[in-house]
């Protein structure tokens, strides 16, 4: 017998091994340290192991914990300013982001409750894509929650006030500035916390960068092997950018570039269309898809169908608080399984097993973790999330002649069902109690950073007072 | 001072007053009996009302309990067991059903679990469409729920073996008797439990019931003045049997026998044309719509566009567990605005407030109570729900210069920050714990009803080898 720190067992487990959801009726899952030590069935591992804590998982789903692959934390303490207008950035973020920006503190209040809001729903790694990264990295060291983090760089001036249409002014030595805080960050944290931390470059948008400096940062990933995190045809905005600017649209900027390879993260692809998709998926890039935002932000379902025609690495994310609104990896699936089905016209697309995969394996080797998450695997890190199936939501479960549990988790689950998640082999919550953070505190303080921040930006609404939002406001439709 | 039984003070107030959410920032509601007696600021109510409980909603959104609009709680024990498949319901839903309604305790224990699901969610108001209702009707008197209930009639056999493309065979037998039975259910429950409890007609669809059935039910309606609650082109299923019998669709068929009018509650419109559920908008109908459902069931997004072009009584639902697969109005508030705004491709249709408005106070109008719920209002009765703001979910709360509340519901809310409701002036939940029914001993009895139906149902499907879910499951796809 061998002595391991926790065993899970009589688990619905799915495993998420093969090309399937790999389930085990009686599951159970051995974890050492920060690994998992082995899987399989209860039987087999009560005979091979003792632990210091056996869990009974009786009644509940045990699976890796989920992926959100593309998250902008710093953004959530101004959750819900800015929705159902057109030039949504303009018109409702920027106001606000302009003020936000400038106080850090602020940004680190509301990521916190961004995280800690997502970690409820079963969120265990983050691909957080913000500034400043050397600040809002310490709140998942403090949290426990795995991180792969970029800077985002821009070369945009420090106050925004480009109007809808313009060609945004550059201003290189901001630019500088935030390529050097990427960099330092990269050489700060990348494996910090026993490799729970990672960091990739984060440039903003082909629109937002120079070709200079977009080069520089094509550099600089091989000579730090790790990946760029980009948006990349995220709007109409950018487009609009990039063919005043270059006579050309992102995709083909970026491939005369060479920067259509593995190292990759292609995030949104709003407007790319079916076939510049293709092209970007055949060079080995990976594609983040966030559906809830993208279908608030734009009402456009981007075009991932394309991408899966070529490639498998398709990972979800839930971008950003004022704008989807929510970080929930549940509702990403669900949106992401429905908005295709209906822009397909055909319900046996975006089946609920290969979207539950578009947020755990699949997840995990876009955003390349592959090796090291993603599925429930001996020698993987122990990322694993236990689901309470006895929730009125997801009751009854039914395993023959058709099983039931991942459509429900898929079109039923909201998040809070999920009772534990383990990060790295620690527990970080239990009892839907965050054992890190104190939850309520982080909401008491965020919500006087958002009087905060909103205050200033009021100041700023005077002179807008014919935007959309300012109407609605008028008119008590919010 | 007057003495009333509850005062809620010091809320986020929607009182869906008005033609916008009506909001009162340091809001308050008095309720006397089962009654509304008076809505306004804390300021005035405290000056005008002592009560027996006053709760301090500080920190917390009271706004009108949720309307489902439509729902079949008698389905819900075989949650999950169909979607991802072309013809769902002869694939996958009757094998079940088939052995489901032989078992009327397999059938009320689900509908036991999805009312407290519902319920958990914010859900105050069902639209039951069901059989037997006698008896499902017994679950809305124990929990506390209001309930628009409908006997489900239809003329098809006891056991359902159509093939797909077949044309049903009627039963007129099975036909009469289930007519029988929604005149028994308005006879003995129409105005039930001091008016909590009112009863419509129910045919489940002009493919399921003759021609003449469905005239008699016309006349039932005007004789008990009531809806009529009914599947109107609800499928491609539906309509090819329409025009196989009929050479018709069924729109121009209903219009034919004068039954587009006030008094039809239209379901679905799934396979309706822009001109046709124009038109049935224009005569006077409402529509329900069931974003989540007939998106994951068909992948389509119903012409509820169209029906706003004439009309606003349009309400929402979330049909049923095995394909949609929950019943939380807030998932389908989410959906109903995102799916729609994809479709037109503007993110400016389908705002926050409008469809917290079809979940309220637009809803009721649709299914005839707009006089007695929906709103907030003196009066009315007291349907009410308290949602803790304080949810990492919905955290900050912003109130100027642009407030965040209703988009936050709307994009954020998951029905688990929903703490307490109140219906017909009485609290069936406070601190998410249902008072009125025992939910674990619920789910436990659902759990063991289900297993019962699971086993026959797996004889059933010894002969469906070849059919797509038998192949998912050959697969390890669920």
């Amino acid at each position: 017998m061998e002595h391991i720190d926790l065993l899970f067992i009589h688990a619905y487990l799915l495993t998420m091994q093969g090309e399937g959801v790999g389930f085990i009726e009686d599951g159970a899952v051995a974890v050492r340290g920060n690994l998992i030590a082995d899987t399989g069935t209860t039987k087999d591992l009560l005979e091979q192991y003792t632990a210091d804590r056996v869990i009974d998982a009786s009644g509940k789903v045990i699976m890796p914990g989920l992926i959100d692959a593309h998250i902008h934390t710093g953004d959530a303490l101004i959750r819900g300013v800015s929705q159902d207008i057109m030039n949504w950035m303009q018109h409702g973020m920027w106001p606000f982001t302009n003020v936000l920006r400038k106080d850090t503190d602020a940004v680190m209040k509301g990521s916190m409750v961004n995280i800690i809001e997502a970690l409820k729903a079963g969120t265990t790694t983050f691909c957080d894509f913000d500034s400043p990264m050397t600040e809002i990295v310490q709140n998942h060291i403090k949290a426990g929650t795995r991180a792969r983090v970029a800077e985002m760089v821009n070369e945009m001036p420090k106050e925004n006030k480009s109007k809808v249409g313009e060609l945004y002014t550059f201003d290189p030595e901001q630019g500088e500035k935030k390529l050097q805080r990427n960099i330092d960050l990269i050489r700060k944290y990348n494996g910090a916390e026993n490799g729970r931390i990672t960091c990739m470059l984060g440039p903003q948008g082909a629109d937002m960068c120079s070709q200079e400096m977009l080069l520089r940062i094509k550099a600089l990933a091989e000579e730090f092997d790790t990946s760029i995190h980009m948006h990349v045809a995220q709007g109409d905005r950018e487009i609009n950018q990039m063919v005043k600017r270059y006579g050309k649209r992102t995709i083909q900027y970026l491939d005369e570039l060479g920067m259509l390879n593995e190292r990759l993260i292609a995030v949104h692809l709003t407007e790319a269309t079916d076939e510049e998709t293709e092209y970007l998926a055949s060079k080995g890039a990976g594609m983040v898809l966030c559906s809830g935002s993208i279908g608030i932000i734009d009402g456009i379902v981007p075009p991932s169908a394309a991408f899966l025609r070529k490639s498998s690495r398709l990972a979800l994310g839930s971008d950003q608080a004022p704008g989807n609104n929510c970080s929930n990896m549940f509702n990403e699936m669900k949106f992401t399984a429905i908005l295709n089905k209906c822009k397909a016209k055909d319900p046996t697309v975006y089946p609920a097993w290969k979207v539950l995969r578009m947020a755990t394996i699949e997840s995990a080797k876009t955003i390349g973790l592959g090796h090291e998450i993603g599925s429930l695997e001996k020698g993987k890190k122990a990322d694993l999330i236990m689901i309470n199936m006895s929730d009125p939501a997801l009751c009854p479960v039914i395993l023959v002649p058709v099983r039931n549990i991942v459509p429900n988790l898929v079109y039923s689950a909201h998040g809070n069902e999920v009772e534990m998640s383990v990060i790295d082999g620690r527990i970080i919550m239990e009892d839907r109690k965050v054992l890190t953070v104190n939850e309520e505190e982080a909401v008491c303080e965020a919500q006087k950073a958002a009087e905060r921040i909103a205050a200033q930006a009021a100041v700023i609404f005077e002179d807008m007072k014919d935007t959309p939002l300012m109407k609605m406001m008028e008119r008590g439709e919010l």
